[in-house]
């Protein structure tokens, strides 16, 4: 055997905006290398958009581009098929038919793995064929593969993502500068890094999708999109950044997926997405501005981070690059990477969730109030690590973290506490990872 | 097609120290995951060590130990070899056997690698099966597989890699407690982080084969240990990491592969290892202890980190698991992962390498000196971004960075240094890592 012999691979690509203009310029840079290295020419032969007269600053050859995606998929000089068209329909039927046809997928598509992914993988492994989507999570960052495969069999406890570049670019933002929230957004959307409507970032639905893709890869268990708990950044304000640091952490917005136990032989996942106080010596700390980083802890491995652009035109084509490149060797060799067999989760209610808590409250400034809301806590049975009293008069607040307790627990806490008298406001919580 | 009948591989594992019992057992442990996601049944069946009596910790039944390693390649029941003995002989011997044999070898060699893997990774392709090396650098921390997979195409302009945990433990220990060179490195001798003789780490041998195989893999180039440049931290002092802490750097021994230019149609590099200032706010900066981290900087997927145990029984032995899934799963479907054709590389002479340095002078405290020492600067072509004079009379000092200069005009001008009358001592140079 040899793959010192050239082979042509057609490449069909479905979209090409951003990343799928990257795309096709990154292949022609890089010919010449990728023909030297793998002994693959891999051609560009269609391109579908959804506007065939709009500028897009790649040079096709005539005949290329099309506004018929479900042709480009069919065409038989299409060997593998690169769907960055993003959501659901038509993505999802143009991705079952390639499979079908037995022509590799690779996609950036988050949201159709998310929802669909398990259906997906089974039918590239039914088929045989490579299903690759390390663009879907981290941009160019190489996180797919390396749980797919180096730790395929690594006993993974726990995944912590920062996952989403726009709401980590506001964070960092406020943390640095002491921007408000609305500032922050603003900037953020001013330079790009925001949409208009930012609601998919700042409420974190981009993030937990990809949480239930890291879930899905780094348990081996299907974890649906719907699974998984989710809170935004919008409620945060200037008190609980200036608050974090003077207590030692930073908040992010983290894509958490752990191994919480196991029910009937199935393992239990918490799978969510929400603000926390991270240490400021643990390495999430330190990753700002918009870059990603996933943070993995393994009972082998120890701890791995893989830190990157988590999104961008070349970034994202560099990750579709390389998935490209391996669906090609794969196909001229005649194999795939299988997926492998996804078991069941259980899936672990936000409630039974244990944690660390950080609760800041607006209360009267007089004597007494710390017992009757430390009787609170200790009637269900939160126990308190730390107290701060901050401000005097109406700027009195309480900072409390709390040890590890139960997320039931403490929600019943703050409920009896904006009960009390002698507390004018409780904004909320945030959980503090513990290392 | 499908994966979901099972299939049995036998495993031959040479070596059962630290990482070679880590695996038997990592395997053991994780036997039912294996074979529920993956349909593979991974079984130990001949294990060589170099005396059987010695304890392991490691129960193996009777029969798969031996004392002869070569009866373990040939023995028609091992399916995959894991070479896990080190050094060049007898593994290059074993390996080479195995791969003519048609056999896959996982290998944690480095020094084998950095010296004869040109020749092993055409082996390997030439009978198409599998040879990875995961293990070799960086322990834990998938770094070769996203090099080699998702990174095939990337134009890759540098890696920079903290790919030694003893002198990161070393040079840590005197940053963060101002510990001199030999405490920290007695510390880290009592921790078991450093050999008795600490040659290999200290003097940078250990990361100069590494930095051969990053450079290998990044730049699909021959680049044999030979070829790198090596200096060690041993020439550290307090003084050093204290100018470089007030200078808002901090001192990391550093292996580096980097593409510096073209020379008839071969990628010129610069391969090296040497201590090095890094920024404070660069993410390598924050690398503590004995942790690992490799930096990668590519013109499309922009920065990389990928961060971890560079060292261990358990966080190598989950590397070498993964290549031992990835390996048994294309032996089942009759494929292997090609390293690809590698070129030639023209290696970039020290002298040619252009960086900003760091410079450390012991002057006579009266006017008129720093005319003269800038004189010879000037003379030279090197041009000065920051002066500091430090200490008064016998303790005057003079510390230099430079703009970007070649190491030639710096290392001239630090011989006339050392020529000037009121130059009592210039104790050396450190490279600056400019971002």
């Amino acid at each position: 055997m040899s793959v010192s012999s050239r082979r042509r691979i057609g490449v069909g690509v479905l979209g090409c905006g951003n990343v799928g203009s990257a795309l096709v310029g990154l292949l022609e840079e890089q010919r010449t290398v990728i023909a030297k290295r793998t002994g693959l020419e891999l051609d560009v032969v269609r391109v579908a958009v959804r506007s065939a007269s709009r500028d897009r600053n790649v040079v096709l050859a005539d005949g290329v581009l099309t506004t018929d995606p479900a042709s480009v998929v069919s065409d038989p000089g299409v060997d593998v098929v690169v769907e960055l068209i993003g959501g659901i329909e038509p993505a999802r039927e143009l991705v079952s038919r390639a499979l079908k046809l037995g022509k590799p997928v690779v996609t950036a598509n988050k949201e159709l793995l998310a929802n669909y992914g398990a259906d997906l993988y089974a039918a590239a492994d039914t088929a045989g064929v490579d299903l690759l989507f390390e663009a879907a999570v981290g941009g160019g960052i190489p996180l797919i593969r390396p749980l797919r495969e180096s730790l395929a069999a690594e006993p993974v406890r726990r995944v912590m993502g920062i996952v989403n570049g726009t709401t980590n670019y506001i964070l960092s933002q406020m943390t640095e500068h002491g921007t408000g929230y609305h500032d922050a957004l603003a900037d953020a959307q001013s330079l790009g890094y925001a949409e208009r409507d930012p609601t998919a970032d700042v409420e974190g639905f981009d993030a937990g999708a990809k949480a239930s893709i890291i879930a899905t890869v780094a348990f081996g268990a299907r974890v649906l999109a719907g699974s998984v708990y989710r809170e935004g950044i919008s409620g945060i304000g200037p008190d609980d950044i200036a608050h974090a640091q003077r207590l030692g952490y930073v908040i992010k917005l983290l894509a958490i997926a752990e191994q919480v136990g196991q029910v009937e032989g199935k393992p239990e996942l918490a799978v969510r997405v929400h603000p926390a106080m991270v240490p400021g010596d643990h390495p999430l700390a330190s990753v700002r501005d918009s870059f990603n980083a996933v943070f993995i802890e393994g009972d082998a491995v120890g701890e791995l981070m893989l830190y990157g652009r988590g999104a961008g035109g070349r970034p994202t084509a560099s990750a579709v690059l390389g998935d490209l490149i391996d669906a090609a060797g794969n196909r001229q060799r005649g194999t795939w990477t299988p997926i492998g067999t996804l078991g069941e989760a259980v899936i672990c209610p936000i409630d039974d969730l244990e944690s660390e808590y950080y609760i800041n409250m607006e209360v009267l400034d007089r004597p007494g109030v710390l017992a009757a809301v430390a009787g609170v806590f200790g009637r269900h049975g939160v126990s308190i690590r730390s107290m701060e009293q901050e401000g005097l008069g109406d700027q009195a607040r309480l900072v409390f973290i709390t040890h590890e307790a139960t997320e039931r627990d403490v929600q019943a806490t703050l409920g009896d506490l904006r009960e009390l008298e002698s507390v004018r406001g409780v904004p909320g919580l945030l959980r503090v990872i513990s290392r």
